[in-house]
Protein backbone atom coordinates (compact mmCIF):
# COMPACT_ATOMS: atom_id res chain seq x y z
CA UNK A 1 0.00 0.00 0.00
CA UNK A 2 1.54 3.27 -1.05
CA UNK A 3 2.21 6.12 1.83
CA UNK A 4 -0.48 8.12 -0.23
CA UNK A 5 -3.12 5.82 0.43
CA UNK A 6 -2.09 5.48 4.33
CA UNK A 7 -2.39 9.29 4.81
CA UNK A 8 -5.58 9.04 3.11
CA UNK A 9 -7.45 6.35 5.06
CA UNK A 10 -6.21 7.85 8.18
CA UNK A 11 -7.84 11.48 6.94
CA UNK A 12 -11.01 9.47 6.53
CA UNK A 13 -11.24 7.50 9.81
CA UNK A 14 -10.40 10.75 11.13
CA UNK A 15 -13.19 12.37 9.90
CA UNK A 16 -15.54 9.39 10.88
CA UNK A 17 -14.04 10.20 14.62
CA UNK A 18 -14.93 13.84 14.10
CA UNK A 19 -18.80 13.37 12.84
CA UNK A 20 -19.28 11.17 16.12
CA UNK A 21 -17.84 13.89 18.08
CA UNK A 22 -19.82 16.18 16.71
CA UNK A 23 -23.17 13.82 17.39
CA UNK A 24 -22.03 13.61 20.93
CA UNK A 25 -20.59 10.17 20.19
CA UNK A 26 -17.68 8.52 21.45
CA UNK A 27 -14.77 9.86 18.70
CA UNK A 28 -13.59 7.11 16.83
CA UNK A 29 -13.81 5.91 13.51
CA UNK A 30 -12.72 3.54 10.81
CA UNK A 31 -12.22 2.82 7.24
CA UNK A 32 -11.44 -0.63 5.08
CA UNK A 33 -9.69 0.09 1.95
CA UNK A 34 -8.25 -2.07 -0.93
CA UNK A 35 -4.30 -2.15 -1.44
CA UNK A 36 -5.01 0.30 -3.88
CA UNK A 37 -6.63 2.69 -2.48
CA UNK A 38 -10.40 2.24 -2.86
CA UNK A 39 -12.20 2.86 0.07
CA UNK A 40 -14.39 0.07 0.71
CA UNK A 41 -16.54 1.33 3.74
CA UNK A 42 -16.44 3.35 6.27
CA UNK A 43 -17.76 3.92 9.97
CA UNK A 44 -17.35 5.64 13.52
CA UNK A 45 -18.39 4.44 17.40
CA UNK A 46 -22.07 4.44 17.59
CA UNK A 47 -22.26 3.62 21.53
CA UNK A 48 -24.43 6.94 22.06
CA UNK A 49 -26.17 7.20 18.63
CA UNK A 50 -27.52 3.88 18.26
CA UNK A 51 -27.14 2.92 22.27
CA UNK A 52 -25.12 -0.10 21.08
CA UNK A 53 -22.64 -1.74 23.44
CA UNK A 54 -20.69 -3.65 20.25
CA UNK A 55 -20.66 -0.84 18.13
CA UNK A 56 -17.48 0.61 18.24
CA UNK A 57 -16.23 2.41 15.08
CA UNK A 58 -14.46 -0.83 13.62
CA UNK A 59 -17.45 -3.01 14.00
CA UNK A 60 -19.60 -0.15 12.42
CA UNK A 61 -16.95 0.19 9.27
CA UNK A 62 -17.51 -4.29 9.15
CA UNK A 63 -20.68 -3.76 9.42
CA UNK A 64 -20.65 -1.09 6.72
CA UNK A 65 -18.81 -3.44 4.84
CA UNK A 66 -21.32 -6.32 4.28
CA UNK A 67 -20.71 -9.51 3.74
CA UNK A 68 -17.88 -11.03 1.53
CA UNK A 69 -14.98 -12.83 1.22
CA UNK A 70 -12.27 -10.69 0.57
CA UNK A 71 -11.35 -9.49 4.04
CA UNK A 72 -7.36 -10.75 3.77
CA UNK A 73 -6.90 -8.23 0.92
CA UNK A 74 -8.29 -5.24 3.48
CA UNK A 75 -6.82 -2.53 5.32
CA UNK A 76 -8.29 -1.59 8.27
CA UNK A 77 -7.85 2.05 9.68
CA UNK A 78 -8.68 2.59 13.10
CA UNK A 79 -8.53 6.37 15.12
CA UNK A 80 -7.34 4.61 18.46
CA UNK A 81 -5.77 0.97 19.21
CA UNK A 82 -8.33 -1.55 18.61
CA UNK A 83 -9.55 -3.09 21.51
CA UNK A 84 -10.07 -6.62 22.60
CA UNK A 85 -13.92 -6.74 20.57
CA UNK A 86 -12.47 -5.10 17.50
CA UNK A 87 -9.23 -6.94 17.36
CA UNK A 88 -10.42 -9.90 17.75
CA UNK A 89 -12.86 -9.15 14.40
CA UNK A 90 -9.73 -8.17 12.89
CA UNK A 91 -8.69 -11.64 13.54
CA UNK A 92 -11.74 -13.36 12.43
CA UNK A 93 -11.80 -11.64 9.09
CA UNK A 94 -8.22 -12.25 8.77
CA UNK A 95 -7.77 -8.55 7.35
CA UNK A 96 -4.59 -8.29 5.95
CA UNK A 97 -3.58 -4.67 7.46
CA UNK A 98 -4.11 -2.64 10.61
CA UNK A 99 -3.25 0.52 10.49
CA UNK A 100 -3.68 2.70 13.84
CA UNK A 101 -3.84 6.29 14.00
CA UNK A 102 -2.50 6.36 17.30
CA UNK A 103 -2.36 3.96 20.67
CA UNK A 104 -1.47 7.03 23.38
CA UNK A 105 -5.01 7.22 24.56
CA UNK A 106 -5.50 3.77 24.92
CA UNK A 107 -3.67 0.80 24.30
CA UNK A 108 -5.52 -2.29 22.32
CA UNK A 109 -4.63 -5.96 21.81
CA UNK A 110 -2.44 -5.06 18.81
CA UNK A 111 -0.72 -8.53 19.90
CA UNK A 112 -3.57 -10.54 19.27
CA UNK A 113 -3.28 -8.95 15.66
CA UNK A 114 0.53 -9.69 15.14
CA UNK A 115 0.11 -12.89 16.66
CA UNK A 116 -2.88 -13.77 13.77
CA UNK A 117 -0.23 -12.56 11.14
CA UNK A 118 -1.70 -9.63 10.72
CA UNK A 119 0.20 -6.24 9.63
CA UNK A 120 0.17 -3.47 11.84
CA UNK A 121 1.09 -0.43 11.17
CA UNK A 122 1.35 2.42 14.22
CA UNK A 123 1.43 6.29 13.75
CA UNK A 124 1.71 9.11 16.01
CA UNK A 125 -1.52 11.14 14.49
CA UNK A 126 -1.73 14.22 15.85
CA UNK A 127 -5.18 15.23 15.01
CA UNK A 128 -6.58 11.82 16.68
CA UNK A 129 -4.40 12.45 19.96
CA UNK A 130 -6.27 15.30 20.13
CA UNK A 131 -9.44 14.79 19.62
CA UNK A 132 -9.48 11.45 21.49
CA UNK A 133 -7.41 12.79 24.43
CA UNK A 134 -10.25 15.86 24.43
CA UNK A 135 -13.06 13.70 24.73
CA UNK A 136 -11.75 12.04 27.28
CA UNK A 137 -11.20 15.12 29.68
CA UNK A 138 -15.01 16.28 28.69
CA UNK A 139 -17.26 13.29 29.20
CA UNK A 140 -15.29 10.87 31.74
CA UNK A 141 -17.98 8.50 32.10
CA UNK A 142 -18.74 7.64 28.93
CA UNK A 143 -15.45 6.65 27.88
CA UNK A 144 -15.02 4.71 31.39
CA UNK A 145 -18.76 3.36 30.26
CA UNK A 146 -16.16 1.56 27.24
CA UNK A 147 -12.96 0.39 26.79
CA UNK A 148 -11.61 2.18 29.86
CA UNK A 149 -14.48 -0.04 32.01
CA UNK A 150 -13.07 0.01 35.37
CA UNK A 151 -12.91 -3.64 37.39
CA UNK A 152 -14.76 -3.56 41.20
CA UNK B 1 -24.30 -20.39 39.47
CA UNK B 2 -27.05 -23.24 40.29
CA UNK B 3 -26.97 -26.25 37.81
CA UNK B 4 -30.46 -25.93 37.11
CA UNK B 5 -29.35 -22.44 35.88
CA UNK B 6 -26.88 -23.93 33.80
CA UNK B 7 -29.25 -26.28 32.00
CA UNK B 8 -31.47 -23.73 31.62
CA UNK B 9 -29.69 -21.21 30.10
CA UNK B 10 -28.06 -23.97 27.47
CA UNK B 11 -31.99 -24.71 26.97
CA UNK B 12 -32.21 -20.97 25.85
CA UNK B 13 -29.46 -21.08 23.75
CA UNK B 14 -30.15 -23.81 21.98
CA UNK B 15 -33.79 -22.61 21.43
CA UNK B 16 -32.26 -19.35 19.62
CA UNK B 17 -30.01 -21.82 17.39
CA UNK B 18 -33.17 -23.61 16.25
CA UNK B 19 -34.93 -20.62 15.35
CA UNK B 20 -32.27 -19.00 13.47
CA UNK B 21 -31.82 -22.70 11.15
CA UNK B 22 -35.85 -22.22 11.01
CA UNK B 23 -35.28 -18.98 9.34
CA UNK B 24 -32.39 -20.17 6.94
CA UNK B 25 -29.87 -18.43 9.01
CA UNK B 26 -26.76 -19.36 11.20
CA UNK B 27 -27.75 -21.84 14.41
CA UNK B 28 -25.83 -20.21 16.72
CA UNK B 29 -27.22 -19.19 19.66
CA UNK B 30 -26.60 -17.40 22.85
CA UNK B 31 -27.98 -16.14 26.30
CA UNK B 32 -26.68 -13.64 29.24
CA UNK B 33 -27.62 -14.06 32.26
CA UNK B 34 -27.33 -13.06 36.01
CA UNK B 35 -25.63 -15.14 38.78
CA UNK B 36 -29.28 -15.92 40.28
CA UNK B 37 -30.70 -17.04 37.12
CA UNK B 38 -32.39 -14.01 35.59
CA UNK B 39 -32.23 -14.07 31.71
CA UNK B 40 -30.78 -10.25 30.51
CA UNK B 41 -30.56 -10.84 26.98
CA UNK B 42 -30.76 -13.58 24.08
CA UNK B 43 -30.01 -13.75 20.75
CA UNK B 44 -28.56 -15.78 17.53
CA UNK B 45 -26.50 -15.55 14.98
CA UNK B 46 -27.93 -12.73 11.93
CA UNK B 47 -25.33 -13.12 9.89
CA UNK B 48 -28.25 -13.83 6.80
CA UNK B 49 -31.43 -12.46 8.66
CA UNK B 50 -29.56 -9.01 8.20
CA UNK B 51 -26.43 -9.65 6.03
CA UNK B 52 -24.48 -8.31 9.20
CA UNK B 53 -20.80 -9.88 9.25
CA UNK B 54 -20.43 -8.61 12.65
CA UNK B 55 -23.46 -10.16 14.05
CA UNK B 56 -22.70 -13.55 15.50
CA UNK B 57 -25.01 -15.06 18.11
CA UNK B 58 -22.99 -13.77 21.15
CA UNK B 59 -23.09 -10.22 19.05
CA UNK B 60 -26.83 -9.93 18.78
CA UNK B 61 -27.19 -11.46 22.00
CA UNK B 62 -24.73 -8.71 23.75
CA UNK B 63 -26.51 -5.74 21.19
CA UNK B 64 -29.78 -7.11 22.77
CA UNK B 65 -28.00 -6.40 26.65
CA UNK B 66 -27.68 -2.69 25.58
CA UNK B 67 -25.64 -0.39 27.19
CA UNK B 68 -24.53 -1.85 30.43
CA UNK B 69 -21.90 -1.57 33.34
CA UNK B 70 -22.51 -4.66 34.93
CA UNK B 71 -20.93 -7.11 32.58
CA UNK B 72 -19.25 -8.55 34.77
CA UNK B 73 -21.56 -10.45 36.87
CA UNK B 74 -23.31 -11.74 34.25
CA UNK B 75 -22.63 -15.09 32.71
CA UNK B 76 -22.87 -15.29 28.68
CA UNK B 77 -24.00 -18.71 26.84
CA UNK B 78 -23.79 -19.56 23.34
CA UNK B 79 -24.32 -22.79 21.46
CA UNK B 80 -20.74 -23.25 19.79
CA UNK B 81 -16.98 -22.09 20.87
CA UNK B 82 -17.06 -18.48 20.60
CA UNK B 83 -14.57 -17.08 17.09
CA UNK B 84 -12.25 -14.34 17.83
CA UNK B 85 -14.75 -11.64 17.65
CA UNK B 86 -16.88 -13.05 20.62
CA UNK B 87 -14.51 -14.34 22.69
CA UNK B 88 -12.88 -10.67 22.33
CA UNK B 89 -16.04 -9.05 22.94
CA UNK B 90 -16.40 -11.26 25.98
CA UNK B 91 -12.81 -10.23 27.07
CA UNK B 92 -13.93 -6.45 26.75
CA UNK B 93 -17.00 -6.69 28.63
CA UNK B 94 -14.92 -8.61 30.96
CA UNK B 95 -18.01 -11.04 31.78
CA UNK B 96 -17.84 -13.19 34.15
CA UNK B 97 -18.39 -16.75 33.01
CA UNK B 98 -19.02 -18.18 29.64
CA UNK B 99 -21.10 -21.80 28.93
CA UNK B 100 -20.09 -23.11 26.40
CA UNK B 101 -22.65 -25.61 24.93
CA UNK B 102 -20.05 -27.16 22.14
CA UNK B 103 -17.04 -27.14 20.92
CA UNK B 104 -16.68 -30.02 18.35
CA UNK B 105 -18.05 -28.48 15.10
CA UNK B 106 -15.92 -25.69 16.00
CA UNK B 107 -12.71 -24.69 18.68
CA UNK B 108 -12.98 -20.71 19.10
CA UNK B 109 -10.30 -18.90 21.63
CA UNK B 110 -10.97 -20.05 24.65
CA UNK B 111 -7.70 -19.25 25.51
CA UNK B 112 -8.09 -15.80 25.10
CA UNK B 113 -11.35 -16.11 27.99
CA UNK B 114 -9.38 -17.99 30.38
CA UNK B 115 -6.08 -15.27 29.86
CA UNK B 116 -8.40 -12.81 30.73
CA UNK B 117 -9.44 -14.06 34.42
CA UNK B 118 -12.99 -15.23 32.54
CA UNK B 119 -14.25 -18.68 33.99
CA UNK B 120 -15.01 -21.18 30.80
CA UNK B 121 -17.61 -23.79 31.42
CA UNK B 122 -17.08 -26.78 28.66
CA UNK B 123 -20.39 -29.33 27.94
CA UNK B 124 -20.87 -31.35 24.99
CA UNK B 125 -24.44 -30.98 24.52
CA UNK B 126 -26.02 -33.29 22.00
CA UNK B 127 -28.70 -31.06 20.51
CA UNK B 128 -26.53 -28.58 19.77
CA UNK B 129 -23.53 -30.85 18.57
CA UNK B 130 -26.12 -32.46 16.07
CA UNK B 131 -27.98 -28.73 14.45
CA UNK B 132 -24.88 -27.60 14.11
CA UNK B 133 -22.89 -30.44 12.40
CA UNK B 134 -26.35 -30.67 10.32
CA UNK B 135 -26.06 -27.31 9.01
CA UNK B 136 -22.15 -27.63 7.92
CA UNK B 137 -23.70 -30.38 5.95
CA UNK B 138 -26.37 -29.06 4.53
CA UNK B 139 -25.06 -25.28 3.40
CA UNK B 140 -21.26 -25.75 3.73
CA UNK B 141 -20.55 -22.23 1.53
CA UNK B 142 -22.71 -20.31 4.55
CA UNK B 143 -20.19 -22.01 6.82
CA UNK B 144 -17.59 -21.17 5.41
CA UNK B 145 -18.44 -17.85 4.42
CA UNK B 146 -17.92 -17.36 8.36
CA UNK B 147 -16.24 -18.61 11.19
CA UNK B 148 -14.66 -21.52 9.02
CA UNK B 149 -13.25 -18.71 6.44
CA UNK B 150 -10.63 -20.74 4.18
CA UNK B 151 -7.24 -18.94 3.77
CA UNK B 152 -5.61 -18.70 0.08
Amino acid sequence: MRAEHIEHGVDLAYQQAKKSYDEGGLPIGAVLMTEEGEVVARGHNMRVQEGSPILHGEMSCIRAAGRRTDWHTLTLFTTLSPCPMCSGTAVLHKVRRVVIAESENFQGREDWLLQAGIEVVKLRDARCIELMGRFIREKPQLWNEDIAVVEE
